[in-house]
């Protein structure tokens, strides 16, 4: 059944490319308010096409204060068959031309077999690849599985509710293999399998000293300026040798095995090279006793997103300013948790701030605790075949340095197998501008879920 | 004949506080390149008045790229008579009402007695004193000494042009006593009189690490943090005692006198006080062997105006940024040159900048030296009569921890007796939001210039 959808789906190449471009003029960014009714329409344009390809339910489930779940269904396989759910997210970063962007972010443009627009990557290629996919079995009579899935619209933003969902609604979700699809292949070429992500917590340190803006020149001297004490209390925050200095920080960690670090060295290398390729800093920083590769994925780290105070347009002005800013955020390795790393880090800043100066820590989100999948599961194994099959080259097995939230949750309440099927690529400016995804990588995209659907219903 | 002009500005008092009005509504920002012409307006509002109250000259000076300095002049006292070069400014900083504002900037509001607007109180009631006590002068008869005055429209962007046009004019600007007013009093009652000011130089630091914005999952823990590495640049700015820690900033300085501790002593008391009701900061910060005053003027700072990097927008974005920017400030104590500070401030960040990312830091503007006033000077002693006249209070002897860079170039073409005559107020929120001159203050500052005015002429 699905080698006459996967022809399909070949042939289809060009519609599915419409679907792309006409889902990434929505700008449905979750972080900003203001664009909440466009994070709505992008849920109403995807269950109107679940219902359209016939899934036989496409429902928004809204709430108060609540961005939409777009939940589908497909259940035709029968009680025998595997059930499977797919998990992705339709919401996005916020994203600005004047960030330094080529191209107009939400009006996506081709540029040698590369769509960019904000979300092409994160994950708006994912969404479309799954129900592209989902699409061409059931044009062609159905799916040897039987369908599930489930679209969030505040991936970017927290995930505060889907929490609440999954935890509410164990049965409608049930299903056997629960599979993320969202996250990135180093390259277009070269399939790396992960088996595991990091957690995530973020914060913003909020220092204040004047009661408001003084004039430097009357009052430089004898007030603590907020900038340099929040600069004084960041550069705490970190050991000379990359480590965090936080105490507590690394209670929880699990430290990599031998075995492990084996199964993870065919990953060092060809990461070198990416690093060297993508991020063309200077030289690498962190902790030198892992590789740059371990340092991303099983290592946890706390990281700067944003700094602001004072002055910040052009020119000169010379003011001693009330107030600074810091956004952090933390990225989680087995067995933290967010509760843990947060207490940890707040009570640390409080410590560390002196008299002269006020501080306040914020959390910003419930956060994520990391997760780890078991390398030897018949899933994990589908996915591996279904990923030779669609790219043609063996995959390699890693760990992811990213977060998506909500895949603790899946494994709390859900008992599913959880894998992961990123069909992104990392030069794609996830979080960044020029966004972009490989045309290519999404048709090969559509047929490794063809034929992930056709081992696991043959294992069965 | 400064009596009846003193009458005749005491009734006057309404029409100054319009032409105030008036100059406030123009928004002229020196800093922001767009509000070029608005500075242009202002000054040629200025020339206008000067050349309708009679003074025989009133021209604006240009040159490509440059804002115009106003100059008018009123010779009238003859050979004998001393001359008087007046100096204030009528540029002003940005200013935008979501800085805080609890009026719009440019949209002059009275509220008790004081008018609020962008420039208010730095400098443009100091431009409405000066000409509205000229003009109350030549309405009766003329002034008893000769008068010039130069008002430039460049004071809040780096003073650039006027020190050419110092140095190229040293015959039309010459004069017995160069008045420069600008600046604050401590409050509305008690008069100080600064006998010296701090200079100052500019700097910005940009910190640069990985070529473009990176996903803080994908990469964070393997590139050294820009936000990060330029917070523990600016960390080892300073000593822990407040000192600041740049290798041979303090080899110029000179130290405090016990002598001039002496003449300073009053100030203390009043000042502290003054911290506490203007600042409101926790605790009191900087170098503990000097008191707050001490801080504030007889030593040199190292302060940060502004920081910006990475997602500054509502909400989280877990972005590894490309770069950080912070914008700093040093004032100066004699005899500082603001090369040598420039020279071991920018060599010290370079030589503690790790090479895990690139450094480059940007003089921002010439600067300026700071300025010390012979406290036993005729003019010195002439100013002092007339602030107590004008004030009914003895004034006390401080100096200012502000700076206006142009006094130096002053000092070194014109050979004039230099001194300070200002008619703002501290809390009147310069260079901050709900910046506000006290309106009673601007009719004793008309009555005291006049004062200042007949002193002089008979001393002479």
């Amino acid at each position: 059944m699905t080698a006459v959808a996967r022809q399909t789906a070949a042939e289809h190449s060009a519609i599915t490319r419409a679907r792309l471009d006409t889902l990434l003029r929505i700008p449905s960014v979750s972080t900003i308010p203001a664009h909440a009714d466009d994070v709505r329409r992008a849920a109403g344009w995807l269950a109107d096409w679940m219902a359209e390809m016939g899934m036989t339910r496409a429902d928004l489930h809204e709430a108060p204060g609540r961005l939409p779940l777009v939940y589908g269904e497909w259940l035709g396989a029968g009680q025998n068959a595997p059930t499977v759910l797919i998990y992705t997210h339709y919401d996005v970063q916020p994203a600005e031309k004047s960030d330094g962007w080529n191209t107009e972010p939400f009006e996506p443009t081709e540029i040698n077999g590369k769509l960019y627009g904000r979300g092409a990557v994160d994950s708006k290629c994912h969404v479309v690849i799954q129900l592209a996919a989902i699409e061409a079995m059931l044009k062609n009579g159905g799916s040897p599985v039987n369908l599930k899935m489930l679209c969030e619209g505040e991936e970017e933003s927290g995930s505060e509710h889907i929490y609440e969902f999954v935890a509410n609604n164990p049965d409608l979700l049930k299903a056997d293999v629960c599979v993320i699809s969202d996250g990135s292949l180093p390259n277009e070429s070269q399939p790396v399998l992960d088996y595991g992500l990091r957690g995530i917590v973020s914060f913003e340190i909020h220092v204040r000293g004047p009661k408001r803006d003084l004039h430097s020149g009357h009052y430089g001297g004898s007030v603590h300026n907020p900038i340099q004490a929040l600069s004084e209390i960041i550069a705490q925050l970190h050991a000379p040798d990359g480590s965090v200095s936080v105490p507590g920080f690394y209670d929880q960690v699990e430290l990599i095995t031998d075995e492990e670090r084996e199964v993870l060295l065919p990953m060092r290398a060809p990461f070198d090279e990416e690093w060297r390729d993508v991020t063309g800093a200077p030289a690498p920083w962190g902790e030198s006793q892992y590789s740059l590769h371990e340092r991303i994925s099983v290592r946890p780290t706390l990281e700067l997103n944003g700094i602001y105070g004072g002055y910040i347009g052009q020119g000169v002005k010379t003011v001693l300013p009330a107030a600074a800013v810091a956004k952090l955020s933390c990225r989680l390795v087995p067995y933290q948790t967010p509760d843990h790393v947060w207490e940890c880090v707040s009570t640390h800043i409080k410590a560390i701030t002196p008299p002269s100066v006020t501080v306040e820590v914020i959390r910003m989100e419930a956060g994520a605790e990391a997760l780890i999948i078991d390398r030897t599961s018949p899933a994990l194994k589908a996915v591996t075949i279904a990923y030779e099959r669609g790219w043609g080259v063996k995959p390699l097995l890693s760990r992811e340095g990213g977060s998506i939230p909500v895949t603790a949750e899946f494994k709390k309440y859900l008992g599913a197998q959880l894998v992961m099927m990123p069909f992104g690529y990392k030069n794609g400016g996830a979080h960044s501008i020029n966004e972009n995804c490989d045309l290519g990588m999404v048709d090969k995209g559509i047929q490794t879920m063809l034929h992930f659907y056709e081992v696991l219903s043959s294992e069965s």
